[in-house]
């Protein structure tokens, strides 16, 4: 079984200093923020990003200032979108504890999550390598053009394998890559390593969404029944991308009925959710991450730290394989 | 009278540049921020806020690369803050026309708000100069604290004229400060030109919310009777506060009971308007507004260009007396 600590193991001196840096970010003197961001730090996850920025320094040499300032600012443009994306989905619930926008209210919401923004920008100043600065202004722009696109698709649903993969390249892979890439920037690797850690950051996080997109169709997560969520939502993901794909007329045709409905009843999400089952689509969904895995793998075969590439590689498959 | 258009003469070419860099900040080829857009360039105002940036730095010598992007960059900051406050507030119109949120959605809101954001910030990574960074960074945050410190004001009223001018200074002013701050720093001014500049920023910034706090009040503005949509929300500001201070206790036990009504019915709010106006709170706020507008003049003292003082002057001018 792969334990998250030991892919830490590696780094666990500059992550423990990466976490009293991370901390610093959130003082404030103003009473509601106070509030705001502790609720926020006792919810804030695994922290896998900051983690892989680094991991992916210390592959290439060593971790220095302008590192944990990219994972720091990285971490929480990360934060802001899970905030911002709480209040316009109305998700009331987030790592088992209620959402900003819940626990206080959208304007606290809305206000705390853009006055992080200014907080994460604030690292860019404190960079003398203009790839940083692109690198991070890219990432916060292109964080929001994956979600319009995403929108546009939930409005006019379309079964396209293509599209699915700009989705959640742009709204999901931007930040693992980003996160690879700055690390490696920070830490003066050469342009060959950059770009062999950059695609390793994107294939890691395409294999993260389309993980989060199965657990939506399947009997294997933690709570042992799909949860439907985005079906709900007509939100179209690869295992009924796939299944669509390889149906007949008769069965698209359904499909596309049942995607008209204004609001989804539990026939119609039954009948999507065993459709795409049936139909392979979360084997098809699988096997997409085991071909992504191992582009990512032969990224790192120019690097000779082992202990390194040993942690990413556990990365990769604790995300592929994990069951929440 | 003040023309808007006199204002900008001393500067008409760069304006002119700006407006052309400004809109380029615009280009996208995702259709619905296209939408958007169009929608904001449509409504965009009268931009008091880079022409004034463009006159700091004319008067201090002359408009720089750096000059536009700051003046584009905290244009767009502004722009960010009236979408995402619309949201958070339900505003749904928007200089006569409908909010972003009532035109499309308030994820379309966020995220386009998000989206520019970011765009802002690019700017930043343009910038050699660590005290254009750290003001833009600083504005960021500023704005954002004066929301919630005004947030927490809603839901305990003070009549506390300190706490307002607090509030205000950092919801309002930071802008106008900023933007006289950057034009001075990125035309390479003295040290002393640069704080009376900024000063002269933050005190016009101070009389343009007290105007817009006394258009709430009043029968002068343009649609010729008090708006009270600051009272509706229970918003304390400056009339209401003299008024307060200068009451008898039982006028104040009275204001105090009218206030803890969940919502305000017609005869309270005609009540606390008819309140300020007859304790002299909208001459009071026009008193301070006067001294505000004494002390930014008296910044001016130790430039020689008259030609751009007086159309600073007409700026502070046109604030003060504007109808809407």
């Amino acid at each position: 079984m792969i334990i998250a600590q030991s892919i830490k193991e590696p780094i666990a001196a500059e992550y423990a200093k990466f976490s009293q840096l991370f901390e610093t970010a959130f003082q404030t003197s103003d009473p509601i923020l106070k509030q705001v961001y502790a609720h926020l730090l006792s919810t804030k996850g695994k922290q896998i990003r900051p983690v892989l920025t680094l991991l992916s320094a210390k592959l290439c040499g060593e971790v220095h200032q302008a590192t944990y300032f990219a994972a720091i600012g990285l971490e929480l443009l990360h934060t802001v979108s899970l905030i911002h994306d709480d209040v316009v989905d109305e998700t009331l619930q987030r790592r088992g504890l209620p959402s900003i926008n819940s626990a206080f209210s959208n304007k606290v919401a809305v206000l705390s999550g853009d006055y992080l923004l200014a907080q994460a920008f604030s690292y860019v100043g404190k960079f003398d390598d203009q790839r940083l600065t692109d690198a991070f202004t890219g990432v916060g722009k292109t964080l929001t053009e994956g979600e319009l696109l995403q929108l546009r698709n939930y409005n006019r649903p379309q079964f396209d394998e293509k599209l699915y993969l700009n989705i959640i390249a742009k709204k999901t892979a931007v930040l693992f890559s980003s996160c690879m890439y700055t690390g490696a920037v920070s830490a003066s690797a050469t342009d060959e390593q950059i770009e062999n850690l950059r695609l390793f950051g994107e294939y890691l996080g395409l294999c993260f969404q389309i993980k989060d997109d199965i657990f939506d169709y399947s009997n294997s997560n933690e709570i042992g029944k799909p949860t439907a969520n985005d079906i709900r939502e007509k939100k179209i993901t690869l295992p009924l991308i796939y299944a669509y794909n390889n149906a007949s007329e008769e069965e698209k045709s359904t499909a596309d009925n049942l995607l008209k409905m204004p609001v989804l009843d539990k026939q119609a999400i039954d009948w999507l959710l065993n459709f795409a089952q049936q139909k392979g689509g979360i084997k098809y969904a699988e096997s997409r991450m085991a071909e992504y895995r191992q582009l990512a793998v032969k990224q790192l075969t120019g690097f000779d730290n082992s202990e390194i590439t040993d942690s990413l590689i556990a990365a990769l498959d604790y995300i592929i394989t994990r069951k929440k």
